[in-house]
């Protein structure tokens, strides 16, 4: 089973695709999509589609797990990435949705939610046989992605 | 000059077509894409997306302008509608994108953004020479239409 894991922003996504067999993980892919801040905003979303959808394409993933869109203090932010999530979940059409929120992340990879984020990432690495993963867009996509496969046990 | 006015929603999105050339305007098109509340969100989207890029395609609009989500009580029902907003950016890529908010629908339309709804559809009939606009999705993407056509002057 592979399961692609996305962060979505409209000036930094990040994908991650993780196959799982049984209690093996493996990183596949991962990578950030970044779009420039003074495009319009139809050209940076179709940026983020058109490169989503060669990973989508190349990796064929059964599931496709994104960040749920939680209301920031900043809401405008806030609305434009539930904007970014819309073209993920276009993407998704004809595969398994789900969506997580960074507490339930952190529930299904470290087993609370209140887990620090250090401790989500060195729990992705293990999980994943890597080391040197940088708190990054494409690292939290990696852990949607595990928290995808490990929620379908 | 030809705008696409797009009022999204999950549930119901509303389109409308509409040329204006000096201050003569006419109604080229206008419906209502509706999806099943039981389908999985990326098929409606995929739905959405789909009907919308069926009418750029046709009509080949040089502006789309679409109504700005703002937040209302219910959060994640505005979630949503952004999401459905993010597909609707996706389809203006190459062409002039605006969004306005309803109170700027009003102001371009019958002067005042405190209108009320009904004046705001009378002046929109009056303006396309057409009669009998229902209140409803697609005649609030007509008032889109023409307030992209009226800001652009």
């Amino acid at each position: 089973m592979r399961a692609l894991g996305v962060d979505p922003g409209l000036s930094a996504t990040g994908y991650g695709i993780v196959e799982g067999a049984g209690t093996a993980f493996r990183l596949v892919a991962k990578g950030t999509i970044r779009t420039k801040p003074g495009d319009p905003l139809p050209r940076r979303l179709r940026a983020i589609f058109a490169a989503l959808e060669r990973v989508v394409e190349e990796h064929d993933p059964q599931v496709v797990a994104v960040e749920e869109v939680f209301l920031a203090k900043n809401v405008s932010a806030a609305m434009l990435t539930a904007q970014v999530a819309g073209v993920v979940a276009l993407l998704a059409d004809g595969r398994e949705f789900l969506s997580f929120s960074p507490r339930q992340v952190k529930k299904f990879i470290c087993g609370y939610g209140d887990a620090p984020k250090v401790q989500v990432l060195g729990m992705v690495e293990h999980l994943l046989g890597t080391g040197g993963l940088v708190s990054d867009h494409a690292a939290d996509a990696l852990a949607l992605a595990v928290c995808a496969l490990l929620s379908r046990r």
